[in-house]
């Protein structure tokens, strides 16, 4: 491992094969000593159907804990949860320094302090031509236009060459808040050879090209002025620039802006205080809002995916803040919704309609563009940086396929590297040198389980299977004191007989127990196997289903 | 109630306010003795956020079950899951003959006969003008196309005039496979004049006409003819039309065609039994397919929607009856994805993606057209049938209330009338005169549970938060005899301590009992809800979580 020629590596922990929990590492040294950064640490959200009751998906950080000696730096692209979302959690345990621009470090610092993470190993730093040391690696900060401000690529130098990662982007020359795409600032960046472009990937399926988020205000300003009742509109908070076109358009129309949502409030704050949000502007409070009539005001709530503890959710079950829409009102999502929350999203679209008001969605393709940069701009991006090879990144197997597919289509070299593929970035093509062990890591209260501990498995097994719980006291004879009781959870009250299931499970025990002979009524493990067995026979005839089942046995002795 | 004038009464038990689960009484008679029929008695699915474990999901029938003895008959309009799922289910409890046509009738049969229900009970019609007499209502089956054979409007006579029930329907003059809509046919049944329009809702949404089934075939036919390796094409396997397009094209491409999954063959040969569906292909069967080289073959499979168990999502985790799938080859979805099934799709999507294999789906618009009518065919059946009011049915509130304004804006008296509304009909406009009370009856297991049981809200409850279970044994003097056990199900094993969490709860519970007064000893309320506290606070202190807690007190005495 230690032998050989230096390379530089590219590594992915999360973000290459899903879309979220973003983890790139790269590394500069001879195979097993590289010298090591991480670019970017994300979450994803969980949901019901594989991880109910988690709070927080990490990627598994295992690899480079186990190697943070190795470890010279973290750098983090832009401020969406999926890529600055662990920073807070996991930082104790990289102890490395971390770098971003000014206002996602506003971000990030908050979530460190959350976790009770000094602030100060966060260094604010500025865009391109600044240069980060890290070990054998300079970092550098290349604005890039998305849909979050100051989001950057990076420029990452070695002495094997050039790697420029591209972070999230799209190609847009008026993002109206934040820093216009520059070919110009590229094409300098890309001019002495780039050796690999790490490449976003979301939007590879996207045939035509993207639209500028310039393209939006007069659509928005319209619709807000054509609306006769109260406006509520939502995007992500973090689409700062989409939060000052609505509300712009809100002002421009004779109405009182009001932000609802901690998100919203605390985006455009950070927004304002770090100076990327400019002339935004006057909001009133929720308070101040329920005083005015519903005709002159706007409200720009959270909630654009149907979350259920956010503002368009609370609005949608009735009173929120004193605020509540009614007949006559409109509610416009200006935003897409993300493959997943279709069901949290209609379920709000329903109960507006159940009020009476009408709910516009992005579906004419007037109030929403994306911030990632369709095929046609994946393209240009290739052809701008003329990289030596393609490593397609953030996006879920086919995207990254279908990425790698257009790549060597043009004669770029091309990888499809999933999370734990370390891709060495030294020779002629991306080559897959070794496979790192990934996962997920699942914050669950204030815990982090891995995905694979079953602690999460049981609750799935529960919610699909419903659980019985038989409890039976063993005296200092080895005989059963008294009849085995059973608790049932998540199971009907009776079945198919009418009689009540709790009862002809504790039958079924104690009549396996009467029978039971000396050998297995002195071994647990028996007993339960035995007591579990019977228990699932009478449910499965009695109700169809078989329950989890747990026994527990006090022995008196 | 029994007093007053004969009235004409429609009263949804299910499909109004959702796509899914389609139960709709019309009725005729003095109020509250109105006789009554039922149209379509179906299911809808369920999901892993709201009933995790639950097999099926059917309208509340309490209200029908209760005035059984006013049924006359049942209808069913078309052979789709969310029309006749629940027929075998709930005949029991109705006990009236049933009608339908033939294809449908076959499949209602074979519902009927898996639930132990004499399938005498099923009679099978033929189309307009042939009438039923259902008491004082005529009946008649009108021909229409959607996307599985033999799907019908409901022409309905009573003494108080006609109304028509479209059923599900699309505006197709060359459905492939079934019955071209007729106009000259409808506009004959509106002839005498129509008091009420039941109208499907689904696509009111889509701004443009719907295209014809006949539009794929060139476009599949291309496809599969291009294809280099195996292809695999998936769509609903009630969609007759399709499958047998699909078929065709492969063996117009020279490929053997292999149907795969139950209902893929259940339906076709149901097609071909009933005379609906002539000239399909030769197929081979799966053992045969694995002797053929994949160039060759074409396997059209169950699976549209990402259903774990279908043979599409056999496929995309490996071997299915000796076949599987590999680089170069195709995956066609030939079907839409419904709203909240889009992870399951994307799930398999990428699995065959790190195959190599390559997916298509309906983007392009080629390989798929909806069943349903979109916002202009709906206004040209309005137009056609030019009904004295709109009742919007078949869809979300949303849906309902879109369909309802269209209707109103032009001049015809519509109404939003949701599940458990009766809506008296005789009048100039749809007035609703009462609610019934309705809702959801789960299928869990063999068992029929009501959606308000707490059954699977407390399924839900432990998938989120976990459980703990805590055993005690109280001696005949009213003290714990030894020490309370704890079992955890779904919770870490350890949390902010690092001791194990099972000890730290059990200790804490001990303690409790300890320091437990003879009042709260003696009561086993108080002991729980002592215990229960204890063990929520140890939790939410270790772990950041507030787990359900069940308590088993077992008294010696």
């Amino acid at each position: 491992m230690s032998g050989g020629k230096e390379r530089l590596i590219y590594l992915p922990l999360g973000g290459a094969g899903e879309v979220g929990m973003n983890a790139y590492v790269y590394g500069y040294g001879k195979p097993g000593k590289e010298r090591l950064i991480l670019v970017d640490i994300g979450v994803t959200f969980p949901d019901m159907d594989s991880t109910p009751g988690v709070d927080l998906i990490f990627p598994d950080m295992t690899w480079l804990i186990k190697n943070k000696d190795r470890l010279e730096a973290i750098f983090i692209t832009h401020g969406h949860e999926d890529h600055v979302g662990g920073i807070g959690h996991f930082w104790a345990q990289l102890g490395a320094p971390v770098y971003a621009r000014r206002f996602t470090a506003a971000l990030a610092v908050r979530k460190m302090d959350e976790q009770g993470v000094d602030v100060n190993n966060m260094h604010a730093v500025g865009p391109w031509p600044e240069m980060v040391e890290a070990g054998p690696l300079s970092v550098s900060f290349l604005p890039v236009s998305h849909s979050i401000p100051e989001s950057s690529g990076l420029v990452i130098d070695s002495p094997a060459g050039r790697v420029v990662h591209t972070g999230d982007f799209k190609l847009d020359g008026n993002p109206v808040v934040g820093e216009a795409f520059s070919p110009a600032l590229w094409n300098e960046v890309a001019e002495p050879g780039v050796i690999a472009l790490a490449c976003d990937s979301t939007n590879i399926m996207v045939p035509h090209p993207g639209r500028s988020e310039a393209t939006l205000p007069p659509a928005i300003a319209k619709f807000i002025k054509d609306s006769t009742g109260m406006v509520v509109a939502t995007t992500f908070a973090s689409n700062v620039a989409r939060v000052k076109t609505l509300a712009e358009a809100g002002h421009a129309a004779g109405r009182s802006v009001c932000l609802l949502g901690r998100a919203m409030k605390r985006m455009v704050a950070v927004g304002v205080d770090t100076g990327v949000l400019e002339d935004f502007p006057h909001t009133v409070t929720p308070e101040e809002a329920t005083g005015i009539p519903r005709e002159n005001l706007l409200l720009i709530v959270t909630g654009s995916q149907g979350e259920r503890r956010a503002a368009s959710a609370q609005l949608a079950r009735g009173k929120f803040l004193g605020l509540s829409m009614k007949e006559g009102d409109t509610f416009l999502f200006s935003s897409k919704t993300i493959p997943g929350n279709e069901r949290g999203v209609l379920r709000i679209v329903n109960a507006f309609s159940e009020m009476g008001v009408d709910v516009v969605d992005d579906s004419s393709g007037l109030y929403h563009v994306s911030g990632h940069a369709n095929r046609p701009d994946l393209e240009a991006m290739h052809d701008l940086m003329r990289p030596k090879m393609l490593i397609p990144m953030h996006g879920e197997h086919r995207m990254l396929r279908a990425h790698a597919n257009v790549g060597e289509a043009k004669g770029i070299p091309s990888v499809v590297a999933v999370n734990g593929s370390m891709v060495d970035l030294t020779g002629d093509r991306p080559e897959i040198v070794e496979h790192v062990e990934t996962g997920r890591t699942y914050l669950d209260g204030s815990v982090k389980i891995g995905a694979m501990d079953g602690v999460v498995r049981d609750r799935i097994r529960v919610a699909l299977n419903g659980q019985v719980f038989v409890t039976l006291i063993m005296d200092e004879n080895d005989e059963p004191l008294g009849e085995p009781w059973a608790e049932l959870v998540g199971l009907p009250e009776t079945g198919r007989s009418r009689a009540p299931l709790v009862e002809l499970i504790e039958a079924a025990a104690d009549s396996f127990l009467g029978r039971a002979e000396d050998k297995v009524l002195t071994d647990d493990d028996k007993i339960e196997e035995g007591l579990r067995r019977v228990v699932r026979q009478v449910s499965v005839e009695e109700i169809g289903k078989k329950p989890e089942v747990k026994v527990v046995i006090s022995r008196l002795s």
